[in-house]
């Protein structure tokens, strides 16, 4: 069949809007009508070039929501009509890892995944051969929510519920799910903790509305630009620490002092290195967990004194929040439903693929929290 | 009263043996006689100068075992005739880091035991003033069991039956209870788990037994010196791995193979940053957790890419081996009355009070895994 998608044909090129080829399901996958997908800094970090696991041409996206349209044979546990979000984390419920319990991630298909292909080593995409290539257009994480349609194993799919509108569930397909989830399933944050945040954009705002969710006490953002305090504080920061007021070295001190101690548990939603330091040696002594969720540039380190862990820290990091796909997303959506947490808040712009480009120009510029593509 | 004691009157001088004065116990506080006490590697750290609390002249000793003698006002836990251990990290059940049940580290003392001091600011050890002092003869880790009397917080002792032999149990006060109890409290090892041990000395022998004891099943120890492999095997290791066999970089990969993945939990024992670096990266992906246990040289950091918390391993640290001393080192002694856990075979060396630096001696040169002075 042909399939609308925005295409990576290049690093740091703009996608292009093209009509491909995608060839149906085989033996253990769906094939989804994607019907809204989310721009995430996961898809520009890739575009950009500097993702070492990055292959081209390739239909980026990762964060959608749609409708399975076929099954392939064999496949038990979708059928066409089921409203799903596609899974760069899959689960398939009989790996080493997922029968450990102790994890989410998944290893059924992790190497192809990371080759840019389905499980049995080849591409559903495709085009007119041009220039060297011989048509190939590879899958991204296993998703390529940048096409209209595309093709996912069975177990890369979450079923949802029918009546949650895609492009604000999508945003559940990575986003949220990592936030919410780091606070819920790798923290396990208490209700009564004092929480901090570094980094207050998309994720840092769900890592904050899942420490409301969970009852946490102080919830303190940290964060250099002021103008992110106001949406931090409607989904539930209690306390604004900026380190260009009371100066980066400071950071730590202040944050000890607002928590009476330090805080219990701690979340990088940055990226940098530095940060992450901060981030550890902010939380209590004795038992303050700190949870990496950003990622970092390729090469860069984290350091710290070992004596901040032999006195009781604790330095965790957390994948698609720790959540088993197939398992928690669903419920997450139903939170999303019963208004627990807030999404709508955070898409700030709805777009046609045509104008895909223009919402990585957003989140570029820090326009946009969450922008979505609404197919 | 006048005691004996080993005093250690500057950095890096031989310690010598004095009669000096002891003021009985002030309310709250217990005198003890001191029994027999293990010769650690901190007292060495502190006794060479690098310890940037260590205070002189002092009264070093930190892993004794003995007898109380009088009890000040107040006093209602113990009583004189009692078998005692000495603690370091005191157990006061009241502070916010006991009543918190995360954490051993009690900080009800903390600020005047780091000065060498008991709780009211004032050392109960003096001397007849010689040079420029005023006689003042400091504690050190709130313990100071290189004297044959000592007094300490009714908090800072732990209770044990009094069939146990002094000279043997003694060593519980430090090294057995960290190696053991990094494995049974802030790991957590679970029957089945795969282990491995990085530093084969005295704790990481402790942490052998106690991953033995808690039923793990691989138990790689890691040691630059094959002479410790028979000891390492009697005490439960089961695989061994030498950096300077396999190659120092090439460690990590070894330990992955023999484990079928990784280790479950890895523990450092050497106090090297870049050892730890290699006890946290060959954690199994998802799940596994390095603990340090090894204090580093002043100002040195640890350091890794983010990646490997992202992907799931964990980082901490233990003191004390995660133990609330008068919980659980009474218990510690009676499962070494059991037979549940071998002290005999790691006390390779018995000596009077006057042999102390000879101690010392054998510790630096490797003789030694456990010296023990019996008063």
């Amino acid at each position: 069949m042909k399939t609308r998608a925005a295409v990576a044909w290049a690093a740091a090129k703009p996608l292009t809007i093209e009509t491909i080829d995608l060839d149906g399901p085989k033996a253990g996958e769906v094939l989804v009508e994607v019907m809204a997908t989310g721009i995430c800094h996961t898809d520009a970090y890739t575009l950009s070039g500097l993702d070492s696991e990055g292959k081209f041409p390739a239909i980026l996206g990762h964060e959608g929501a749609g409708i399975v349209r076929e099954v392939g044979a064999g496949v038990t546990s979708v059928k066409p009509g089921d409203h799903v979000i596609p899974l760069y984390t899959p689960e398939c419920r009989q790996c080493k890892t997922c029968l450990s319990r102790r994890s989410n991630l998944c290893t059924a298909i992790r190497a192809t995944q990371g080759q840019g292909v389905m499980p049995d080593g080849t591409s559903r995409f495709s085009c007119e051969p041009v220039g060297g290539g011989n048509g190939t257009v590879f899958h991204y994480m296993g998703c390529s929510t940048f096409s209209n349609f595309t093709v996912l194993p069975e177990i890369a799919v979450a079923k949802v519920r029918e009546d949650a509108p895609f492009d604000k569930i999508c945003y559940i397909g990575c986003g949220v799910t990592t936030g919410i989830g780091a606070v819920i399933n790798t923290a396990k944050v208490w209700p009564g903790a004092n929480v901090a945040v570094f980094g207050l954009g998309g994720i840092g705002l769900n890592v904050i509305q899942g420490a409301r969710m969970v009852g946490a006490d102080k919830i303190v953002g940290i964060d250099v630009n002021p103008s992110k305090r106001a949406m931090a504080e409607k989904f539930g920061m209690t306390h604004f620490v900026n380190p260009k007021e009371v100066g980066n070295d400071k950071v730590v001190q202040a944050i000890v002092d607002l928590t009476g101690g330090g805080a219990d548990f701690s979340f990088d939603a940055t990226g940098n290195v530095d940060v992450m330091r901060q981030a550890l040696e902010c939380c209590h002594r004795g038992w303050g967990e700190s949870i990496i969720i950003g990622v970092a540039e390729a090469g860069r380190e984290v350091a710290t004194r070992p004596f901040q862990l032999v006195t009781g820290r604790v330095w965790k990091g957390t994948a698609f929040g720790g959540a088993r796909g197939r398992t928690d997303v669903p419920k997450i959506v139903d939170w999303y439903m019963e208004g627990k947490i807030n999404i709508d808040d955070l898409i700030t712009h709805t777009l046609k693929l045509e104008e895909i480009n223009h919402g990585f120009d957003l989140m570029h510029e820090g326009k946009s929290i969450r922008s979505v593509v609404v197919y």
